[in-house]
């Protein structure tokens, strides 16, 4: 593909055009697509691993770290997964053309709301190469054109990967500019394709806090931002300490380095020093980190290697097998905690109580509360939507796992039989 | 109120602060202080109306146009009208708390997607000193926390009427800062209003394009962009002419200062010579301008007065009685140029054709198509959605008629026994 020669505003203009094709073509070709994305990356696996050779040889030249060489670089192996993720997503249930409400009005016309493609969807990635795939497959599922951007470092595995994305639109007889790719060079770049509000309906920036900080400089295109997860589990008075532990335990340790891992451990005075005791020193024998508060310190009972907890530890995203803990006196001073410092993701409280429960849920600001479970269940998959492709701790358009049916907006369609307003 | 002593940051502050109280308070309680506001109305009336008087002469004195003026001016009976408003504000379903949807997941978890309050809300608006308490009253209603910013030329018949709102909202115990409001002053308080992303969760401009302009260079917060309306209706080849002429007549017609009135007329070139005459003359009738293309001039016969539109008119929002008519010929010429002039909000097909029909409403991309109706149904109220803040064009969180349960968002509340992920 000869991206270089052509300007983000081109490539966004071509993505414009090629968008009514999918959003009014078929679940059948949109699911053709995607198998035909499966099959093109298996048959074109040796060039791909060339192309992803090439960068991964430049990134240790230019000396990045052994953990983003590690995500930059694809195997066979890598290459099958993204292809059985791929025909998973092309076996999902069709969110195009749903009928979300219909009724009659008052009026006689007949009212309905209709899940529609959004457009054109830009998705502004880092290193790992397998997005530009796995993005490209839930926004032609979803009936929307894409523009991506990956990172320079991953410029020559992205732009083949996007070839062989254009190539499976273009298989079905779709435009194949379903599907483009711009360069990842400048920022300067990356604010021409923020600003192209005329012609893309959303932008989806996967990356870190840099990326997002040069979006929300310029960007009239709306922005959905992924989630931060400085997520909290609150183990209220009235607990089941067995449960409480394996909660707590699994929030922070099954998978420590996603936005849905626990950060802070909030526990009520009244049961403190019956769970503290025992939780900690699981968390320990799991080889956590523990930063404590002076009062969970005294709760902890004889054990060895706590840390103190520093102001800024309640507003850190560990993304690590770290874990702040404090004591409160009420349910209340754990939601204000929570409310004060979370991100809005994902946020647990551990109970006997009904009323607790009910207030947690309702009082704490978050895309996902939960009772008596643990946070990691936060995702697309796990929630019975299929695949995601980010996690929304915002309030506006979709809150939680954005995935296939967060996509879409909606249209009305109202018929009629002549209907006139008096 | 002390408005003019208090930043910008500290008002948002102060609702942000105040808007979880309204978003778990109870249905009775925002219903009552909606109820006040209107109570509140009617017994401070010759107290606003003074207020409003100051700003009349001012505006006189500075020579604001008799249209302006009259948008400006409160009476008695404008007064009882905002009351009557609220109270049926007042008396809609309550939008907060419904649950979207409900399921047991494969995990057990029993999964509950539930509206909740955006938050904070901000309102930017021109002269009507009405959008003071038409926004409140929703925005209260549903469960949320509002900043107002009117305009300076109705300075104080704004800060009274905020006054009122707020102090009902006190009345019922709710904190008075759930309705606040920031001077009308300069460019740079509305910039520092529009980067409030961490106090704000939402702002609606209410008012024309330089508005826009100046909220779309600076805005970090999401902005809700009201509609403009450049809508069409398009007469199919099968179309009854007899419904035809009255749905035309109609959508231009009967209000056409609004975003919602058709602006253009298409008509296919088979049904042309048989509609425009008849059409053509019952809209010179009404006092309609017509602009017509040459094929629409030479269908219309023997009519007198017709203009010969620019290619400026098919992109023109008129909001007067001109309509510029065009003959296409075929269902697809109609849709193109729907999609390339139209600005996404209330789009109609006359047809006898359900193929027509399906084409249309599936393939040109706006908020509302209609078939064999009146574009003019576009409104909360005819949805039977109750009062609208505003109309969106956008396709990100709510297109359409924009009213209470669009000011929500949602929250997942999943309630467990112990699940922990494997």
């Amino acid at each position: 593909m000869s991206v270089a020669t052509r300007s983000v505003t081109d490539v966004c203009a071509a993505a414009r055009r090629a968008a009514r094709a999918v959003a009014t073509s078929t679940a059948e070709v949109r699911n053709g697509a995607v198998v035909a994305m499966a099959d093109l990356l298996e048959q074109r696996a040796d060039e791909i691993l060339a192309a992803n050779e090439r960068d991964v040889e430049a990134g240790r030249e230019s000396g990045l770290t052994d953990a983003l060489i590690d995500r930059l670089t694809l195997t066979r192996e890598r290459i099958d997964g993204i292809a059985r993720d791929a025909r998973a997503i092309a076996a999902l249930p069709d969110p195009v053309g749903e009928t979300l409400e219909e009724r009659r009005l008052d009026n006689g016309l007949d009212l309905q709301k209709v899940r529609v493609p959004l457009g054109v969807v830009a998705v502004v990635y880092e290193a790992r190469p397998n997005v530009t795939i796995d993005c490209s497959a839930l926004c032609v599922k979803s009936g929307n054109a894409i523009v991506l951007r990956g990172s320079s470092s991953a410029e020559h595995s992205n732009a083949i990967l996007a070839d062989v994305a254009a190539d499976a639109v273009a298989s079905v007889g779709l435009p194949a500019e379903v599907v483009s790719i711009v360069s990842g060079g400048s920022r300067d770049e990356l604010a021409e394709l923020a600003t192209q509000d005329e012609l893309l309906d959303l932008i989806i920036p996967r990356g870190g806090a840099g990326l997002k900080r040069a979006l929300t400089e310029h960007a009239t295109v709306p922005v959905l931002y992924a989630a931060d997860g400085n997520c909290h589990v609150f183990v209220d008075a009235t607990a089941n300490i067995e449960d409480a532990v394996e909660i707590v335990v699994n929030a922070k340790v099954q998978r420590p380095g996603v936005c849905n891992a626990a950060e802070t451990l909030l526990v009520h005075a009244d049961i403190a020093s019956g769970f503290l005791p025992r939780a900690l020193a699981r968390l320990q024998q799991e080889g956590v980190e523990l930063r404590v508060d002076c009062r969970a310190r005294s709760a902890a009972g004889p054990l060895d290697g706590l840390l103190d907890a520093t102001a800024e530890d309640w507003g850190t995203e560990f993304l690590a097998l770290v874990l702040a803990v404090a004591v409160v006196d009420s349910v209340d001073e754990a939601i204000d905690h929570v409310n004060r410092y979370g991100s809005g993701h994902s946020e647990a409280i551990l109970t006997g109580s009904d009323e607790s429960a009910g207030r947690f849920t309702a009082e704490v600001d978050a895309a996902c509360l939960y009772v008596n479970a643990s946070t990691r269940f936060t995702d697309g998959a796990e929630f019975g939507l299929g695949a995601e492709i980010g996690n929304s701790t915002q309030k506006l358009h979709a809150r939680g796992p954005f995935g296939l049916r967060e996509l879409g907006s909606y249209k009305y369609v109202l018929r009629g039989d002549g209907q006139v307003r008096p």
